[in-house]
């Protein structure tokens, strides 16, 4: 690495330094609020009053309205832009993270257009540069059958919960048929409401998921037969209802991965592998532009979506190291904008995950070729 | 009584006695060659020639191919009449009573026709005059799926035992929505080949059963739904295989089996009632003419269908006591006939029977009405 | 009847409508605060003052708490008695009719001992003096299993919903080796938190029914088989919680209807039957001393359990329904007390029918019996 | 290579060249009389004739009575030992292969002592020197319940075919919590006689696999609680028959496969890689000594187990193939024999594999640790 690379990641890292209690504050000030998916009202604005008002770097290049229109969204989630060296770089603080995939909707709007490279990191247990995300598509699923008292004339009533419970039966059954890196996985929401009466409502929730989102039509067909089927078996009414975003896997880009992971190292990060897999909306984010979205460390070991990481981290202890995360994604910036040829590698690299993944329907074997072979076995 | 009847009655009976041997060898006959059904081409063959050669009262009216040719049912069975002081009486064997309902087919061909009142007995455990027999349609259901290696390419199959397994819920589930007279019954005839294998063909036997024929319909689109609905959810192909002929329940003529239950109480015969529900190809036949379709004790406790009751039927313990039922039948057919006003009470009963099963739907509560008072109940 | 009688009954019926007001009074001021079950101390403590204040007839005979101490079962009840003519009558505030059968706790701790007929009547939504309630167990049933990420470690997962739905499967295919009048009824109360993490609690209710209280140890141990097999099935550990009362059917006084009937129609009731089949503690309540628990018209059709149903009990126009079926009962107790020898044929009767009851098991058909005769049929 | 093995190789070609029609008409007489498992009689005199008369090698080490009694197993098997070069090579045919487990009989008895390369080749579509073949332990489950008639009694059956049912839903819900490499997959091979009976008898009939035999302690304990909870369930009998044998997964040797492989491309076969998962008995024979188990191509692309490849098996046109694996085969035991220190990393290989094999239980990452890195993700 070139001195001048090594003096702009420092400059970097100092300038988050002296920007520590600002952003603290920030950090603090969102999560002393927290807000439901598409109700981000209160971190829009600290978001929006802290980079306009505290960091003097430059105004925004546009309002946010004119980028995403909070008309259309019924929410405003803020979009600054800096221009720095002749690059410009763009905070966007994203709604809906964790419920509806908020990303998907400002990507719908163009909020991602003409961005090279897009960087982001998530809070967890670890230091983790890359887990395997996978696509997936949500569905409720709302069954409306017929009341009657269950003892006297149960023959009168439509029972909703016999066909909730067949859905879930059916989606059991058709999991011998999926591959194992598939996963349907669902709860009964609502599951009638006095046992005296025959239930004339129950509420179904399940995740779709497939590792590339080409096959998220392929399971959404199979496990709304199973929905429609429950309701047609029962006498039941049916509403399948699919979320509005499908969230796409991560599509890896190699070349930012190991810039991110050479500068976390250089900070102390610890990095481990992970192959589990769960679902993002940045995802969809990864096939408009190369991206990465890594795990870091925060502190704790608690686990994410308890009261003990909530805890953790509104914790002081936290700030360290998302700060140290901060660094790495920044000095991998500082990589790709002034390191020859990095960007260039990105993008080919890039293109070349975009053509393999829409090849990669056509070069799954054909069913002819796996029962063939699937046939040499002794049992 | 009078004597006249009685008289009557008692000629009959000698007349019964007289022929045993030849009724016996007749029989005798008949079980040394079990036939399956529609395939009794000996039996017929052994009924025509025995009523033909043996009984010489009156050639038959009509040769067999004329009242019901065999040409159209790929099976032979014996119609032969004789005319008795000016009253003709029909000796008619019928086919496939096991299985397929023959005597449904002979009388969709018009061989119950223009009878006053038809009488049958059936042998049993018991001598009972009436079993509420209820209509019952029978259905076979064939999934077909697709076989693939059940341990290297499981999700290539398409599995017919899912689809067969999810019917058989979907019932199970149903029957809580079922009136509790109302019966769904079945088996699971084929269930795959091997576990190494995805199956791709299972099959179900069920019979489907309701007091009155007129429910038939409601819960043949019940169980149809069921079964379609698996196809759909397991995506297999589905083949909903109806038995051609539907058995109607028992239309009671109480005249007939009063009579009858007095002439069997005069043979000896002890009577019990039995609320259990089987169904007959006869209950189609109560339908057309007024009947009766008592059961019979043989002299044995074994059961039907069993190699005992095998046995038992073809030993000679068993004439005494089917000759005994058929003296009381045959003294029923003398109070028919020489009784005054009898036939007219059996006719009258009939016709009022007809219209009170055919106004049993408008009849019934309406669901409302229902609803209401079912609430009335603390729990 | 005899002019005295009537004369009686006219007095009773005159009572009442002078105390029209108090008692509307008495209904509007417990209508309007709604208590849960075992937790009516302002009901309570309404009764108490209103009977103890506003009716100058007798002083108690006891005080509340030496009858019923409200330490034992956290709630307090009024229970008042007055002598009358050399007769005890005693008015009975019950709690927890709807859920738990507060009935069945009083009647433990004593509060029925030494009566001779017991009254009640019922709101619903037609004038009927018996319909057949039956007996009932209800059970709650929870289910624990371990939590884990449904997408990434599914298979680390204890997964409780599986155990609800297995129970709730294997008590459906029960239902077809279940006698016809038998129920088995529920709901899942809780089916999972969220759908990317495998449950590890769920709950299910249920409520079991039987004609006879004596078949109740029968169903309870088939549904509890069922319960703690989905546990086994599924790796799960099981609470099968059965409620602390079984509710008993209705033991008929066929005397005591007959009077109350009579009585009814008198002041304008039109009495109508109905064979559904609910449950109530106050059939307990009929087996330890003679009762009728007749249902009343109050002037609506709303059903039972419903928001309109609220409004029309508090309803002016409820009250004139109300204090007839108070007059009807009123006029059954003057006949019970002083119509020579009704009440010796009422306790008669009573007798006979616990000695019938007792019989019950003894009477029914064995399994021999059925099977044997139940092998008669075609099919 | 050195010429010296290139000479040895070419010497046991042109050995097996010579010896082509003696081979060919023992695969015709094998292949003519096709024998079930461990009924392999004409077989085992065939194979036993052949060796001792027609190759004139050296008489057998040992009768094959001493090294597997025939009366153990109820089979006779010909175990044929020679010894060349002083190596001793030994043809062992085994039984039982498809069903069963001849093998591991054989294993137990000692048949593999002192071996120290095990080589077999198996026919199939492709040429393949490995496929993961897994662990599996096979099952069949019986239920006994109780017949009764389906529509007159239903409640006095004990119905074997919810059982069954109930099994197979425990085990479809039961999927989502194994590991996605892990299998159970089954039919229902006896579902019920009639529909007018409740099933008194079902039989299930299942495969479980797992990657490592080390695991089907695991599955085969959360199997049978399946099984054993639908009779808790049903109030049936049951009982569950694990196979005598355990098959183990291939422990590879890839120092034995890459000589294969060379060997097979010399003479003109192409490999492909076969990520599917059947399971053999030969398995096991890997965990006692070194040994491949490649599958080889006999020009024919119909699948194992049909009718075609019966056909194709013993067409003229195989014997090509087939002599061609035998060279493959006899040339890499040429090397192993021959090639200095080849049997050395042979057998160093099976070590560290045996070793890791065993460490791999405690290598596999502990429950808490994944389910704190799964809880990382978004959703």
């Amino acid at each position: 690495m070139s001195g001048k690379l090594q003096q702009l990641k420092q400059q970097v890292c100092s300038a988050i330094d002296q920007s520590k209690d600002k952003l603290h504050q920030l950090g603090t000030a969102i999560w002393r609020c927290p807000e439901l998916a598409y109700e981000e009202r209160q971190s829009h604005d600290i978001l929006v009053r802290i980079f306009q008002n505290r960091f003097s770097l430059l105004p925004p290049r546009n309002s946010l309205e004119n980028i995403w229109p909070a008309a259309k969204l019924n929410c405003r989630t803020p979009v600054l832009d800096y221009s720095v060296f002749n690059w410009q770089v763009t905070v966007l603080g994203t709604p809906a993270e964790e419920d509806g995939g908020g990303k998907i909707d400002l990507l719908r709007e163009g909020a991602f257009e003409g961005l090279d490279v897009v960087l982001m990191a998530h809070p967890s247990q670890e230091d983790t540069t890359y887990i395997p995300d996978v696509a997936e598509h949500d569905v409720v699923v709302k069954y409306h059958g017929r009341a009657s008292h269950a003892s006297a004339y149960p023959w009168e009533g439509v029972n909703a919960l016999d066909a909730a419970v067949m859905a879930y039966s059916s989606l059991s059954v058709l999991r011998q048929q999926l591959r194992p890196d598939w996963r349907i996985h669902g709860i009964i929401k609502h599951g009638g409401v006095k046992p005296n009466i025959i239930p004339d409502y129950t509420e179904l929730e399940y995740y779709l998921r497939t590792p590339s989102h080409r096959d998220l039509a392929t399971i959404r067909a199979k496990a709304e037969a199973c929905f429609r089927a429950a309701a047609m078996a029962t006498g039941c009414e049916v509403e399948v209802l699919f979320a509005k975003n499908e969230f796409y896997e991560i599509l890896r880009n190699r070349t930012l991965e190991d810039l991110y992971e050479e500068n976390g190292k250089a900070l102390g990060m610890k990095f481990i592998t992970d192959d589990s897999s769960g679902s993002t909306d940045f995802g969809n984010v990864t096939h408009s532009a190369p991206g990465i979205h890594p795990y870091f460390y925060i502190g704790s070991d608690a686990l994410n979506h308890t009261e003990e990481y909530t805890a953790a981290s509104g914790a002081d202890e936290a700030l360290f190291f998302t700060l140290r995360a901060a660094k790495a994604l920044a000095m991998t910036a500082v990589d790709v904008l002034f390191s020859p040829s990095v960007l260039e590698r990105v993008k080919q690299e890039f293109t070349e995950a975009k053509l393999n993944e829409e090849r990669g329907l056509r070069n799954t074997p054909t069913k002819e070729d796996q029962v063939e072979s699937s046939n040499t076995h002794t049992q």
